[in-house]
């Protein structure tokens, strides 16, 4: 009962006031009460200690991507966020830790205007699920299964970033070969990544198919393939990396890229989508408006599954790309 | 890699076929999309072994247990349940567990119509967040906040019994003691609580005021009075004990009713609820029409905490009822 207590006098650190016409009752209550007038996307995923960050992360960097991993699943929907729903597991009452997590946590969710309305905070393991809930503009638009052979494949942003900051959150003597700007960027791309939500919104306007890169290219590629019954053609020098990544593939490994990081590891939130080649213009002016790079990395085909292939269209295997096969679970069942 | 494709695998378990109105899109892509024609109540509760559940409890009991918390907090809304979301932790991909923990939460949703739309399943100590949501018929009704001077305070069902089915549990030289019947029904409260769904979504119509007892009575009770502004009064002798709690403590205290278990440990997952005299009438109709004993326990008044008393009127402390005052923060906040 007394660790029950304490445990019920931490969620007072999540209890805000909530300016929303949706939200008619907050934290508090048995349940939060909410009106949704349009559609509803809904997405919850979990981060543990020690598999999905490390236990050295601060409780900032923690809860900022909590909030950025679940809002990126919005984002593949072309979803509004409305309201978020926090379950925290923690080993022990840490004030301190408490303060700068709900803190954090409230300026990511009000960064996007998302009301936290409930939780549940309870004794274990450090772990963060954040279930969250956005309203759809356009139901029935951006779905996995949604890709055409002929489609162009796209991503935003830049692809390897996180995989590099790990690296660099791991070893510190890598680290150190890297110019602290470059470094910065990397690590930021690991802690503090980016929804790709108002890009999101409005490409759901026009596209057939998206889905959030959080676990690798190919993984989540291999999805979206496996959805929609295609295969992909993808021209890895097409592929988007960052001048950081660049630098730290020139300073640690004579500039030879490791396609494992770019392809393989995840954890960029940026999104991969398709569209017909007519739809592209509108896209591009999209994208601009938001300031937000876009890159053609390939394109569906009929069948033939996931090819990889150089600038002179000649296939590459995972294995002349140095990627190590036996992670590909998701790739081999869709390709 | 291969963890995550391993863990993204066991999701399969969960993936089915949904038939609801509400539910657009079920597992399987970015988000769930579904659509709410009226107000909803959310609620997320999770379990972690070794806290909220032995080591040793069943998955079929975990899953059970993970539905009824969940559902619980809808009864205490008045709540219709809609879908659910899971974020499951656990070691490892165990595949018997997963099988039968999957196929008791199927069961257990499925007896209330609630749709699984969507999950996590990550490597992690084994915890089980689940998030419900239920549809109002009686929006703005039952609150915490809703109990005034003079209303008289009802509890469904019986307490105390999770408290002795827990002892049963972790004491076999005690459960031994007991009638297998009564340690059976004693271990079935603790193991496999219902929500008192049907009976909530009634009483709504008429109740003001509702909570669920699931931290024990004095904690639960102590939350609506500080809600609501109010002390209340409890005729300990009118505390509704089971035949088996009865039994129980016949056989291993010599009648002697141990009441920290009775108002104090919780997880019992019945309803406590306030209501002016005047409802009585139309409450117990609604009871009977789901054959569930309601116990008039007191009454609510304008101040003085939480008073205990006798059968004269006499009040008693918690140290003469022998109940470790350390564990009730929220009742000294409140009362």
């Amino acid at each position: 009962m007394s660790a029950h207590s304490e445990f019920d006098l931490i969620a007072r650190y999540f209890q805000r006031p909530v300016a929303s016409d949706r939200i008619q009752l907050g934290i508090g209550d048995d349940c939060a009460v909410v009106q949704a007038t349009r559609p509803l996307a809904l997405s919850i995923d979990t981060l543990n200690a020690g598999v999905h960050f490390p236990h050295s992360s601060t409780p900032q960097d923690i809860a900022r991507k909590a909030v950025a991993v679940n809002l990126s699943d919005l984002a593949a929907m072309g979803a509004a966020p409305v309201w978020a729903m926090l379950a925290l597991s923690l080993p022990e009452a840490d004030e301190a830790w408490l303060h700068a997590f709900s803190e954090a946590l409230h300026a990511a969710l009000a960064e996007h205007g998302v009301a936290l309305v409930g939780g549940d905070t309870t004794q274990g393991s450090l772990s963060i699920s954040l279930q969250v809930a956005g309203e759809l503009a356009w139901p029935g638009h951006m779905r996995r299964g949604g890709a055409c052979a002929g489609h162009r494949i796209y991503v935003t942003g830049t692809l390897g970033d996180a995989a590099l900051g790990l690296q660099c959150a791991q070893n510190p003597a890598l680290a150190r070969k890297l110019d602290p700007v470059q470094r910065d960027f990397l690590l930021a791309r690991l802690n503090r990544p980016e929804a790709r939500l108002a890009f999101g919104q409005q490409l759901a306007a026009i596209c057939p198919c998206a889905i959030d890169v959080s676990d690798g290219l190919l993984a989540d590629l291999g999805h979206v393939l496996a959805a929609s019954g295609c295969g992909a053609r993808i021209e890895i020098g097409k592929l988007p990396l960052s001048g950081a990544a660049r630098h730290a593939f020139a300073r640690v490994s004579e500039g030879r890229i490791d396609w494992q990081m770019v392809l393989a590891h995840g954890d960029d939130y940026e999104l991969c989508f398709t569209l017909p080649a007519s739809r592209e213009s509108a896209m591009r002016d999209m994208a601009r408006a938001e300031s937000l790079p876009v890159h053609c990395i390939g394109e569906i085909t009929g069948d033939g599954g996931l090819v990889l292939v150089d600038e002179n269209g000649a296939p590459l295997s995972l294995q002349q790309l140095g990627i190590d096969r036996a992670g590909f679970d998701h790739f081999s069942d869709s390709a």
